[in-house]
């Protein structure tokens, strides 16, 4: 009856066996196949909600629950504190995610949510870029050069060959350390280029924007002198008021969001009227051949973070652990004699053998 | 860096050093002194919301999030399974609560809710029953025996000496037990009556109602020769079709909701007019002498359990906690030696010595 934790350095332990572009490519993969699949009756997934502040410093904290009905719960908490890098050597986001059995309300499991987060959105992006880029597609354009960037030029590389990677960011040291953190990924021959923004779009085939841009400062990019088939994946724009995209070229782009009623809400999408907003990544997934003449003109992909991408990820990463042996069981929730005494045990705590608990009425937390 | 879990062992060996009296009386004044001074400008709570379903089992998962904007954020996920006690010898309702920096939105701190929701809902009740019932009150009435209905009494016990507790659930063995459940409160020459749930309510000077009605199914007793003073303390009803008292018992009586929103929308106020429904709890703890003239007529404290009972039972626990030592570190969220690259300590793990994080920015999990 215990929790099963995949913490931190089960994550780091996890991605070392598996390697990393076995990792982005299965999870790609899977994802793929769950929203070929997607059936809006068995998915419930409300759009997120949580706590905006600019105090003690300015940030978020957000629950975006997700209900498979033909299985479980599944609840990522995730945070984004644009200082955290710079004034705590932290992720921007950060992230728990929970998976609760829906037999009996019980607490499953809990992953770090942080390293899931940034693996998920890079998974989304190559499938739209796949789907979307151009067929000659080569050189890739990155505006906002920190944590999510590293996952959205790994999932676009699995996907198109790349020559040339031109990166901006606003801040000057994560610029410089930026083609460090890339190299890692091994991605052989590609040349990188320090641009302005602008530059950086203008060159791009596929541009990715991951900014941290304040609420009313976007756009991240001028639409000037783009490539008429320019690719967009804007990861960015994650709560009301924040835009990476100008709205011109969203005017003219087939816009394709992740989640319709959040991309309205916080995404690019919030600009648009509903009759210039494309289908979501599902259709486009589904029949990806009714949507091959896109390719030649402006594509963006609205991608503020869909749970379902959570829920997939976390399956997949459990899936691995138990394959791995690895996770830390911890007895978080209630055990006892009597569920009917809040209090039992409080004299003599039962022990391991006493309790009458024979089968775990719950799925491990890996495969079913 | 990490997160301070606080499981069921610690909830356990935390409840056996301070004694359960302490506990209860420690919780219902920090909960009295919170409501007194409650402000709404200070906190965001939002209603709660939930998935509920008839498979695999008839269940609920839901989330309670609260933001105290001169501190952190608290999230308890809570689920009721009203056939976990016969199916699996586990409680109907299950918890954990987590507590988050609005530094850097990290997960500072991670408890088992099951015991705390129990805590808590006792306390609120308590604090009602204080002001509410009549003077001379001294005969409790139960309805539904599991749970929830110790902690009800037990809070109830340290705010009127009670002489009798009559008792009724639908479930014979659950009766059976309760006597037993109840003594180890140690409450003293209290005798126990079973008896009818019209029984049980035409004897109460207190009733408390903590039953697993079905939508629809309720009132769980009828309105029939009750005291002229009764207080009810109705703690079941917790969605949306739920209720346990008559409504000719809710028209005719002084109804204070714990938290009128949710009230309104899961609670006994979901069948009441807004004219109909009395001060939230926190008004009469701010001003009880305003509200003495009630305690001679018919009063209801509608609990629908309110996200800032909770909040206030997390730091009170954790403050035991730490005063005791008790608690165990997990490094379950995202740690090495650049923040922006996800991959990072793939090849080589950072050790404890080299990770940049000389002071955690998050207060401890206890005292601030």
């Amino acid at each position: 009856m215990s929790t099963r934790v995949l913490d931190h350095h089960d994550t780091r332990a996890l991605v070392r066996a598996v390697g990393i572009d076995t990792l982005m490519d299965q999870l790609t993969g899977r994802l793929t196949d769950t929203l070929a699949s997607y059936d809006r009756e068995r998915w419930n997934i409300p759009v997120r909600e949580g706590f905006a502040y600019e105090s003690p410093r300015p940030g978020l904290v957000e629950w975006m629950p997700i209900h498979d009905r033909a299985g479980d719960v599944t609840l990522k908490i995730v945070s984004y504190h644009p200082c955290n890098p710079s004034d705590h050597a932290l992720p921007t986001i950060l992230s728990t995610v929970g998976a609760y059995c829906t037999r009996t309300g019980r607490l499953r499991g809990l992953v770090d949510g942080t390293f899931l987060t940034a693996l998920r959105t890079g998974a989304a992006s190559a499938i739209a870029t796949r789907i979307l880029a151009h067929g000659t597609a080569s050189r890739l354009g990155m505006i906002g050069c920190g944590a999510q960037s590293v996952t959205q030029i790994h999932g676009v590389s699995r996907v198109i060959e790349l020559d040339e990677i031109a990166y901006f960011d606003i801040e000057p040291a994560v610029m410089a350390t930026f083609p460090d953190r890339v190299r890692r990924l091994g991605l052989g021959k590609v040349q990188f280029r320090p641009a302005t923004a602008s530059e950086v779009a203008r060159t791009a085939d596929v541009l990715c924007t991951a900014t941290t841009v304040g609420v009313g400062a976007g756009p991240v990019f001028p639409d000037e002198d783009l490539r008429p088939w320019i690719h967009v994946n804007a990861v960015g724009a994650d709560f009301p008021g924040k835009t990476e995209v100008p709205r011109s070229l969203l005017d003219r782009a087939f816009v394709c969001p992740d989640f319709l009623l959040q991309a309205i809400r916080e995404g690019e999408c919030q600009v648009l009227d509903a009759s210039s907003i494309g289908p979501e990544l599902h259709e486009i997934v589904r029949a990806p051949d009714a949507f091959a003449d896109r390719r030649g003109v402006p594509t963006v992909f609205d991608s503020t973070g869909w749970a379902l991408e959570d829920h997939v990820a976390l399956e997949y990463l459990f899936d691995l652990a138990e394959d791995m042996g690895l996770g830390t069981p911890i007895e978080l929730e209630w055990r006892g004699l009597d569920p009917r005494d809040p209090y039992c045990g409080v004299a003599d705590l039962p022990t391991e053998a006493t309790i009458r608990t024979a089968v775990d009425p719950c799925a491990s937390m890996g495969k079913r």
